[in-house]
């Protein structure tokens, strides 16, 4: 399991590629809620969202340790973004497999940082199948959107800032949840940096798996898959799963009609532009206001890539 | 003409009631520019835009000065919200004149601050009559959008706060232009607290006044309008128009097609809402790349209150 010391040499690592996001407050919201919300703004992120903190810490590790000279892997958006700023960052080459569904933005995204986009189906055996086959012909190595340790490290130093920023200690911290990497290191480093902290996931209905996953103590597929929230599709890993089963309370189901009535406020009130998955976890505070109100509650804001031809206002 | 001890006083007057927006800058617009471009972030301020600083220094001084218990205007929208939330803030009532084709978001928020809404034909025959009624029969008084001193002395901060907060000196600093208030009061400040930076302004292609009204010495109203930025409908005033004679370097017009895109990189790159007239700005500065490249540019995001269920995008 990722350590303190590697969340933290994470930390040194990462710093002269990253923002420091900021911490916003808004009382509109906070009034709404009865809780005293920290939105840490990783909308704001190099690449628009936190993926460019594993990033960045996976990729300088296979520079310095000169693992390969390329890098591949599958992505429906962010993380495909974050590689390919790391990888140009550092000179490595990136292939970058992506559902041919994909949000064109994010794709021309990946483009723009000057990595190579390889479409595939949408569906994950053809993911899969894609890098495999950049492995097999490139030699490049895979880095795993959250089944990957210095990935972890790296997204628990978005938490780690939080904690830092503000002046008062939360009772409650809640991230999105795909395939838990963001939940896990967030989940980690509340253990390590701010042991009071209770840590809690929000997740679509449309794509419930997390949530049946830590019931049940084994990696489950979700039933159906329908939601807004299109970074939170991928299941969880074993390496996830046994860190969330540890560290996380509880793990909330919000509705799509909530994560966008979510959304809507925080572009509203906050003017800030957030994509669909950051914006679950206000829902879930907004759906179980009994039990976060009057409490002091961290939020991360995951990221901002959105299609503003496909809004769903 | 307003003095400095004036910007001075209101922006201490003020102080409590309004946020220290912050400076954001942003690598991708930069690159795309050419220019080194701060944006003062007004869309983060108290009711989302600029005009709350105004409000707040004028409704202060009437309460002070006991001139009257209620309160009027005519407003398509920011100044109302502006009005509405100072009112509030020290209990005075405030009836808001507004065109019934007001975005129903921005009425909304007016209501939604306690103030009283009465809406009127969209035309400024309509407003003023409605205001002159609001006079004579509720003994209010008149706080005008952007004729006015006080008015002017409270937008003048947002530029102070600009000049204060960041280590360099810029030499251009660029707003929208409406009434002239923003304006008028930023090219003060710069005159004031940065007498080498030259101020600039952006207006519309459809709603075009403020530039003939310079070229002609006398208060224009424009040809035709037809503009996505309805913030910034009205004509000048003799008092703003003098102003900006005096002390602004010239007003350069943007079509809606380039507010549109400019307003698009915004969202997408910098991740914030902020509304047409905001977007005017950054749409000079790609217009006229040539005059700007290589140059410290401050621009002054005026608001961020959009309806997203009208979204140009």
């Amino acid at each position: 399991m990722v350590t303190q010391e590697e969340i933290e040499q994470a930390h040194d690592r990462i710093r002269p590629y990253i923002h420091r996001t900021p911490v916003l407050t808004n009382q509109t919201l906070n009034s709404l809620t009865g809780a005293e919300i920290y939105f840490k703004c990783e909308n704001f992120q190099k690449v628009g969202a936190f993926k460019a903190r594993g990033g960045v810490n996976a990729v300088l590790q296979i520079v310095q340790n000169k693992e390969a000279e390329s890098l591949t892997t599958h992505s429906s958006g962010n993380h495909a973004q974050a590689l390919a700023y790391a990888a140009r960052k550092v000179g490595l080459h990136a292939y970058i497999i992506m559902p041919r569904t994909a949000p064109q933005v994010k794709k021309d995204a990946v483009r723009g940082y000057g990595a190579q986009v390889i479409e595939c189906e949408p569906t994950l055996e053809a993911r899969e199948e894609g890098v495999q086959k950049i492995i097999r012909n490139k030699g490049a190595i895979l880095v795993h959107p959250f089944d990957n340790d210095r990935i972890i490290a790296g997204q628990a130093t978005a938490a780690k800032e939080l904690f830092e920023d503000i002046d008062i200690t939360l009772e409650a911290l809640i991230t999105p949840v795909g395939g838990g990497g963001l939940l896990s290191g967030t989940s980690l480093s509340a253990r390590y940096f701010s042991p009071t902290t209770q840590v809690f996931a929000g997740e679509p209905e449309g794509a419930a798996d997390a949530i049946y996953s830590v019931k049940s103590g084994t990696v489950q597929k979700p039933e159906f898959i329908r939601t807004i929230a299109d970074g939170l599709l991928t299941t969880l890993s074993e390496r996830t799963l046994a860190i969330i089963r540890k560290h996380v309370a509880e793990i909330f189901l919000v509705s799509d009609e909530e994560i966008k009535q979510a959304m809507k406020l925080i572009w509203e009130r906050m003017k800030i532009v957030v994509e669909p998955s950051s914006a679950v976890v206000l829902a879930v505070v907004i759906r179980h206001k009994e039990l976060f109100t009057g409490k002091r509650v961290g939020i991360i804001l995951s990221g901002g890539n959105v299609d503003l031809s496909k809004l769903p206002f």
